[in-house]
């Protein structure tokens, strides 16, 4: 599994305000928005910066985490996805939330590492980096 | 100020135990360990994932956190510290830590976000990233 968070999501209890925050003020780039459920926001190169309202945060992950953030991880295939888990859990990883499909369209699954962080691993067809480094995300129906 | 997470900080109660996971287990390269206060680990391109003992987490922030993690902004001088925390708190942000000379050499300062998720902004002497996108970093004393 190579050492990489693509998507750094955090627990919104209001999508809004945060998102005022970040792109109206301090004017960092959205990448796609789902007014009152999800902002993506472009950080650095290829990466995204997902603020997640709390009821679809908790819902994606299936309840209530120890940390109100999750490190997401994208590969290439449902079938990377259970091999990354393997590698987590055998590593000492705890599984939260089995490889399966998504409400929001792709395929994934959560991990907690020792310390109580939880990675999501995530095939996600909507995903796209250009070679700069600009994300560009389509909602794919699931 | 720009979109960019250098360093993903997570609050841990047992850094032996996630050093043991991400280095040992994953094989993901530490570029800086301190036992039992602190891993650097490379992540992906000129960034890094460091797992900071809780007390000196604690500390480092002046107090508890809401969340346990911190997002780290890297600038080139403790003028650029200045200018994002002007930024951040004319955006909406809390002040919460001015900025000011940090325990461990560097100057920082943290904000909180509208979420309640907190950056930390800092200029770190030690701090190198080569072209190909290796960190590195130097203990700096104080």
């Amino acid at each position: 599994m190579e050492p990489r968070i693509d998507i750094l999501t955090i627990r919104a209890e209001d999508v809004a305000a945060a998102t005022r925050y970040y792109v109206d003020r301090l004017g960092w780039r959205p990448i796609l928005a789902v007014p009152g459920e999800v902002t993506f926001i472009q950080l650095g190169h290829a990466q995204a910066l997902s603020v997640y309202a709390a009821a679809g945060f908790d819902a994606d992950a299936g309840g209530p985490l120890a940390s109100p953030f999750t490190l997401g991880h994208i590969v290439e295939s449902e079938e990377q996805v259970a091999r990354a888990v393997d590698e987590m859990v055998g590593g000492g990883g705890t599984l939260l939330k089995p490889p399966q499909r998504a409400a929001w369209g792709g395929y994934h699954a959560f991990v907690i590492d020792p310390v109580g962080c939880c990675w999501e691993i995530a095939h996600n067809p909507g995903w796209r980096v250009a070679s700069d480094g600009t994300v560009s995300l389509q909602s794919v129906e699931g």
